[in-house]
């Protein structure tokens, strides 16, 4: 029995819970209204609806956030372009226009330079270190700090593990192998791969396969063997490349409107928090049980060939990444401190992986032959 | 204002709420017997009370449950031999004397041969290859059907990441330097090292130090550097080894009486779950953190001597996990299922593995010299 049932049955209207008079922000957590205050909510993404993965992760959250609420909290999710573009939705939650948003930070760069440090950047953390940054590293309240001063309150909400620098038909033996070749890759990771003498090109997802096919670029960098197998680049580029320097694991974000954050009970936030948290890390669990799965069938059914890139590349890629992290941050006081952050937690966090989860996984590897 | 208060303001006693009749295991989640009915729950652990990292997890947990349920669901927490001694937490909640617990599925290998592999096995998953496994490999389906047998359901609560092997007074140079040396490790680890020539002991953690300062044993294996830190093992101990074979990525557990747990409506339900999952990566995070800083003091400040397991002990404890393994699973059907479940995922994900993060991590490595 429902509560306007139960009020019914008492021979009081519904209107009869308006008595307590309490508006949204009056309301503490242990109100009355709290329990029965109802919230429609819009979650806009940046993703395909129920894309792989990226795009069926928020609408999980969405279910999950409703079935604790007990509906009270009822948030609808839109792919990329069914309520705003994709790059229109850190703006949209900004003012208001939608509740939620998801995302990923780097995408914001042109917002604020310190963004893409939230999601991933060049040789920066793997997934798991940047949890340990954001959650008891100091990260997530930087990252709060920046987006306050856009009205937005970010979590965490999405990893896909380290992914792959993609898709070429041309092996990559030296640098020079590099030089004016034509590479689908976004962000920090173009930038880097711009100054070692390739060209970046920056495409939406949904023309990689055909940009490839005819040649518009030579290489794509997609997500993993998960998502990258159903694109079928296996069918029209030879090599494989790893491992993958450029987003070694990026994190997704949950932002939400600050203003109408503040103005949630506090058991709604704890909701909210918590299924952000859920959605973070089950979205990491599909990506390591499915890209799995996935690149056995690349490899056994359709001979994908993998290939290092080699030491030289990746350390001329390294040198370029320190360059243009420096120099992004550079003059800004506030990119500064998260890049100072960032650098203290990764000489600790890479000192300590070294004789934890590196050094046991090589150990694993040496023993088995693989 | 609450209900109490509601009612009562419209001349109501709060009796009147038993008018709708709806028992605990009548009412459906859309109920209002659902949000108004309170639960005062009691989770035994395997840990002190508020140890660090394993003790302290459970409590955040239950502070995340009543404030997502707004104070519904109460659950109290108590250390080892507040209620129950600590290996009597499955027992205790399988018949119902508390509704929940927390510990370690290993602890429980004498209920059922398979229990240690919903925790960890020698050379077996590290915490990030545990998780894929457990929520999108197969992995929690097994683990539901094994602890219902026991009236339990079974949930990941937490991971310490890859363990340390631990702290020795002699080198650890060959096998045969291992032959008689009596070493403090618990479950399968201490199986594996027997085989290869050593004397597993089993003592609680509380008597580690004092064993260890003896002579009672040689050589203890607690959990990594932010918990060894603090009991002081780098005052009596010269060398701390690695890498984790025996312990790659625990997972703790929270455990649910079951017969309570399907009587809960499906807001409480859902809310438990993301608590579990909140608290599975918030331990996580918290140990590659602390564990890094704890690293930086032990090496640093108290000159601690890092030692890795040489390459012909690492392989003789891999082969003797193996059988170890095999033998604990052999003529037991359902065991015989997790560890074939267990070893295609494993295969599987190393393959992947070692094209995303290990190759990630080791480029960075080798480009960092560290």
């Amino acid at each position: 029995m429902d509560r306007r049932k139960f009020l019914s049955t008492l021979g009081l209207g519904v209107a009869a819970a308006g008595v307590a008079g309490c508006s949204q922000t009056d309301c503490g957590p242990e109100g009355e209204q709290s329990s029965s205050k109802k919230w429609r909510w819009k979650l806009v993404t940046t993703w395909p609806k129920n894309y792989p993965g990226l795009g069926t992760s928020p609408e999980r959250f969405a279910n999950l956030v409703r079935t604790m609420s007990n509906g009270r909290m009822d948030i609808r999710v839109f792919g990329a372009n069914e309520l705003v573009p994709p790059f229109e939705v850190f703006d949209a939650v900004s003012r208001g226009s939608a509740e939620m948003g998801h995302g990923a930070a780097y995408y914001w760069k042109g917002k604020h330079v310190a963004a893409p440090f939230f999601t991933t950047v060049p040789f920066g953390f793997t997934a798991q270190e940047m949890n340990g940054w954001l959650h008891h590293g100091g990260g997530q309240e930087l990252w709060d700090e920046l987006y306050a001063g856009f009205n937005l309150k970010p979590f965490a909400a999405g990893n896909t593990g380290t992914q792959m620098p993609g898709w070429y038909n041309k092996e990559i033996n030296s640098v020079r192998d590099l030089a004016g070749l034509k590479i689908r890759m976004p962000g920090l990771g173009g930038e880097v791969i711009k100054r070692a003498g390739a060209v970046p090109v920056q495409l939406p997802g949904g023309e990689l396969f055909t940009a490839l096919e005819s040649g518009v670029i030579d290489a794509a960098e997609w997500v993993g063997p998960y998502n990258d197998l159903t694109f079928g680049f296996h069918r029209i580029a030879k090599y494989y490349y790893y491992p993958g320097w450029h987003e070694p694991g990026p994190t997704l974000e949950l932002i939400i409107n600050k203003t109408m954050w503040d103005e949630l009970p506090e058991d709604i936030q704890a909701i909210i928090r918590a299924a952000a948290a859920w959605a973070n890390q089950d979205m990491l669990d599909e990506y390591t049980a499915r890209n799995n799965a996935a690149l056995i069938e690349l490899q056994e059914r359709h001979k994908t060939q993998l290939r290092r890139l080699p030491d030289d590349v990746l350390a001329r890629l390294k040198q370029e990444s320190d360059t243009v992290l420096a120099e992004l941050v550079a003059g800004n006081e506030f990119a500064s401190r998260v890049y100072d952050s960032f650098l203290a937690f990764d000489k600790g966090v890479r000192n300590y992986t070294q004789v934890a989860e590196l050094s046991y996984m090589n150990a694993r590897a040496a023993l088995t032959g693989e």
